[in-house]
């Protein structure tokens, strides 16, 4: 890892412990990269870089990485997806969207259906969305008592370091965006029809409750940020420095994993193929 | 529950942190009960008051019971479930035996399958065996790391924590037999053929580790007894006691658990079926 990413890493990290305030942090700050278009073509190299690191993970097939993606609604957490790992490709990576949860998932613990898709050995995981949704919607709109959200957060601590501990490194990424850049986005689905199925009304209702869900995130932020599995507020009303920033922090976490291709028990020169 | 139940379960439950040496705990102690007729008699009418709970259990939906049956090699789990749930049935309870882990299970962490199996809202949920074996054969037979063991036990208590404040009730039996008894119970299935199926020889070289098993049952039951998901050390030698133990402390717990049918918002007098 270079002085910049660790730098980088340290800037956007929250510290354990450590209280957050939003509005403290500002959505369109891009001073921790220079020139846009040369930071669009390094993040473009970035992705390659994961790719190639990714298939040593896969190789070597003993541990997993899970980049866990929260925000509201237009944060651009498929974007990120999209920018960040589409040099990778589906083999050895799955993405996870969680909505509403099904009956059945409702008749399980919330935990139920998330560790049901935690990435296997050998593999990155992308939620999009998580089980971070239990204490943000659910505390918001009221889902569940203060008592129960109390109790998430410490299981959801807990659930995660038992991850770790069994082989899964933990990225999570807070995609930070203003009220008004926001606006501009909901806007924009409603003025393009390509972008029609992308809106729902109850993306409105939601926005209503933003002053609510900015302190529902500073909670999670301050209850979640672990050593084992940190959280990161990402600015995000420019998507390119959004990209970079992840981009970064992804590659500099695989590559202090340090995958390795397995040795094997076999010379090759010993085998002919005819 | 009666003062009767509560002085079985103080007599069979181990304390949070309490340190357990099995040699003190006499496999063939039948004095928590009376004579042994009556006594099964007792166990069969228990087992259809187990079933009516259930029954309000399942209308309930909202709760569910874990129960935990951990043993060496011919304890008796299945006779247990046998005896305990047959006047139950299927609806509503189910088994989950857990053997030696798949390849798609060992790529995951250890408690993957055991919560990918974990009761629904409404339900019982019978383990035989369980992640306990991840500290029990594990550990003796050194398929992990003792630092990996370690995490282990913290891992499952805060996983089971999570079960019971999400509306899981947990009970563990660890069903305690002699090592002569064992003998005995071996020998049954070489000399009956309709035993054979259940030999393993792999059973015989557990045994050869009785010592290091009864140790690491000990660590376990010192270390995982906890105020929410307690263990319970059943005399396992005479059946009749194994099965009337447990029918009580799981008839018990249903009761205080005291599963309600749910309210309905109609009055059946305002209909007519014709």
């Amino acid at each position: 890892m270079t002085d910049r990413d660790n730098a980088l890493i340290e800037a956007l990290r929250v510290k354990p412990g450590e209280k957050v305030r939003l509005r403290d942090r500002d959505p369109r700050d891009k001073s921790l990269f220079g020139d846009e278009q040369e930071t669009k073509a390094n993040t473009a190299s970035l992705a390659k870089d994961i790719d190639a690191l990714q298939d040593r993970l896969y190789a070597e097939g003993s541990r997993a990485l899970l980049v866990i993606l929260q925000g509201t609604d237009t944060s651009g957490k498929d974007g990120t997806i999209r920018s960040v790992f589409n040099a990778t490709g589906p083999l050895g990576v799955s993405v996870h969207a969680f909505g509403p949860p099904s009956k059945l998932e409702l008749a399980h613990d919330y935990l139920w259906r998330v560790h049901a898709v935690c990435p296997r050995r050998g593999t990155i995981g992308i939620f999009n969305r998580s089980h971070y949704e239990d204490v943000l919607i659910a505390k918001v709109r009221k889902f569940a008592s203060e008592e129960t959200i109390e109790q998430r957060y410490e299981q959801i601590n807990a659930f995660e370091k038992m991850l770790v501990e069994n082989g899964t490194t933990i990225l999570k990424f807070m995609l930070h965006i203003s009220k008004d850049e926001q606006k501009e986005r909901l806007q924009a689905r409603l003025d393009d029809p390509t972008k029609h199925w992308k809106f729902n009304p109850g993306d409105l209702e939601d926005r209503e409750h933003w002053d609510d869900y900015q302190e529902a995130y500073e909670t999670m932020l301050h209850r979640c940020s672990t050593p084992w599995a940190p959280w990161h507020i990402i600015p995000a009303d420019r998507k390119w420095v959004r990209n970079a920033a992840i981009a970064n922090i992804v590659k500099a976490t695989l590559e202090r994993m340090d995958p390795q291709y397995p040795a094997v028990s076999w010379n090759p020169g010993d085998f002919e193929v005819r």
